[in-house]
């Protein structure tokens, strides 16, 4: 495990609200030089503490009305493969390996019940070992 | 809804995969001057369709080596008020209203199992309305 | 039961496709006089074997977006109460008392996910005995 | 989505609580002339807001004694070509594409216990990836 | 345990199949007196190896055209009271103390869906602790 | 169905209880000559109402300390097929076609836990279709 | 953590087979005098490694005829105080916080169906806070 | 059934918490003489009431983060083998034949959520007629 200090966790919590903050800003409300908050955020991303800048986009203004948290059933054997698989596909967000009822959740943006009912049978339907699919769908997320 | 052009995604897209990819960079990728870059990002934070920028952490690095993805059953009258609390738990990441097994699901990330269990019985279980819980543990997660 | 024959299935039939067809068309089509199909229809209807003539309407012309079929848990001494309390609700299509996985079986229509969330825990959740909801959302009914 | 205003809204409710409602009936209800009414009704049939004129059948009276909401389990590969081969049964009302526990739901109309078994043996089990059949008996139906 | 051999078992099965075949037809099958077929029965009878002679009756010719299984739901601490409750309603024909998915399992006779209904609301329902019912409908029991 | 009165149901009742008890003993409880019970029983004999003369054996007198609760899923095209089979395997006691969590129930009686796996593994898992099992072991049932 | 090497898991491996081996034997097989493995055992008692030295007993030669794998459903708030609770109950062997269905499962000996029913019922069932139990009955357990 | 009296017991309980008391130690308790410990001791071990001397080890400490109650569905016909095969996985601690959700039952001790996910893609999923996995992690087991 990389060795993370009170500062860091500060930083990672600023950057996590808004990764944009500008660094003499960070500097100044940790009490630090800017050069030391460059560096800091520098080695936690190359140690992978923060695995990417990115953004948080609202599904519903690119046109994804229908966003659903999908359990998968998976004959055993086919678990790490199928894992693999889905994270090829386009509209899958991210997949987990999990426990409990399903074995394989994945998140996936749709444009609707049409387009969500032919990913799941074409695309995912198709991935080697998928027996059953348990789609929830998000009525809203809150972060 | 916000209308979006074929630019906008593609600005998305570098945006979600690096959101520090300096604006020459998408200009150049995208035949327009730094200039309309810079002014379609603003567009596009000021309409929401930018939720935020942030970073994506790796739970382990920091120390959280327990992320459960957590089914909750709750009384239906204390639906949308036990939604609200939720998302005020420190180690909750985010919250959503669901259809499915369960009304609302929420990732927790927890130090180890005994954290989770703590969490669960001592700020979740605290919560009006909360019947039960239904507790996930994600081994893996592939964005 | 009352007694019912191949003519008259025939005209309920037809009904059921267009109930708007004119009487003389039945009567052509069932080689019988148009007296005998409107005496033969107002006994269907007297007799309650037609409960209504109505109409089908489309959800999302009217602004439904999110079609529901809702399973309900109930404390046991309040199942039939509940019924009638669920049946006047506005948003509620049907009511069905069931068996297998839950007691009452409901079709909701809502606007969109808020909307269905407020319906849920304001109107559902505010009757008594109303344990827990089981929404399961309809991406597309076909008759 | 096509545009509807309160008179549309009137209309609806009146023709789907009784179809043959006189059209001098309606507008006086709303207070405008009968052409008025009956152009309305014809807008909201072509554009499919009314999707089609019907009469609501008392299953019991035409001597459908059990009536059941079957949720299926399908390979989710089959699962489109399977939506499509079961609204082709004489015995299923509606076939549903649904999220939760089923991905199909559909409402069958059986004479007996002994016809239900033989459509979902004979019938909805002789389609290509239909894996479990989950069927909820309903008792009571009320609109 | 009751001590019993193999002529004791022939005894039962054939009593079984029909309780009412003569005892010297028993007699002879097992080549034995009819002293002795008497005997062994009336130890049976007496060591309540045989609980009862009855008669298998047909629910539909009784006019019981609902025949459930019915799975309950019950807090712990009523269990073994609710048992004795259960046993006492007439519509019930026996009570399990069960695993699995119900701690509680009987067979109800109700002559159609509403009777069924009130059973489970205004007897069942009322017993302290039963939180729950899952009836199955038995469509055809064949032994 | 069959025309059944007071007195039926009074000598079924009783029939019940003990098929044993003497035909006067009847006659004097039901005010009626000894040859109009004799008359009425073989009517309801022949006609089915009563299905069999026999008797109640208690299990665990016979060494049978397993008895099992059995839910069975099937590929539903051997649904009847799968049912015949079953109630030709001696351990069973009743099958029945089922609605809820399995079409199929039956109960079996095992001599013990090992007993009871080979009866699930090598008679049971041997018909064709049959895919799950789901044993509920019965503690105590209660007439 | 603890630091184990190979030769303290060659001991931990021939102690859980035989806790009663003589340490000139285990000293023989790794080849290492009789006092290092006596100080290795010390230590890895001390650390915890070993957490007791303990024999496994067979239920049903003391009377245990009915071993069961409860799953227990508890309301959140109560979950930490029941575990403790649990581990006081004689009959339980091990009690764990777990995920999945169930948020606590624990193993029970009871003598047979009846003892179990009494423990569930007036020993679990009087802890707060327990809603449902979910006993699965072990047909046999091997290691 | 092995015949034990309350002597036994007693010893048994004291084994049980530390097999290394010193027969001494347990004379004096029970009031016996140091060679009837010993002779009790090893007919109890011969008769299999005291199945083996054993440890019990940590699993933290041996590096074993993820400890698993894992449910399998398997195909019943391949039952027996099944449960035959999986007790030779040396990640296994146990496999129990169940009744309940699952039909076999088993506890899993790996590294991680990786470790863990291999075991059951490449160790257990190979196995004939295994269908599903439902695995619930332990945050912690209490004796």
């Amino acid at each position: 495990m990389v060795s993370i200090d009170e500062k860091d966790k500060k930083i990672l919590e600023i950057l996590k609200k808004d990764s944009r903050t500008p660094y003499t800003e960070i500097a100044e409300k940790l009490k630090v030089s800017e050069a030391t908050v460059r560096k800091r955020i520098e080695s936690l991303r190359e140690d992978d503490v923060i695995k990417k800048f990115t953004i948080e986009i609202d599904p519903q203004s690119l046109g994804y009305e229908t966003v659903t948290l999908l359990g998968l059933d998976v004959e055993p054997k086919y678990f790490l493969k199928a894992v693999e698989e889905i994270r090829e596909i386009d509209e899958v967000l991210w997949v987990a390996k999990s426990t409990g009822d399903h074995m394989i959740m994945t998140e996936i943006w749709a444009e609707d019940g049409d387009h969500l009912s032919r990913i799941m049978a074409e695309k995912i339907g198709e991935i080697e070992g998928i027996k059953d699919l348990c789609p929830a769908i998000i009525l809203e997320k809150i972060r």
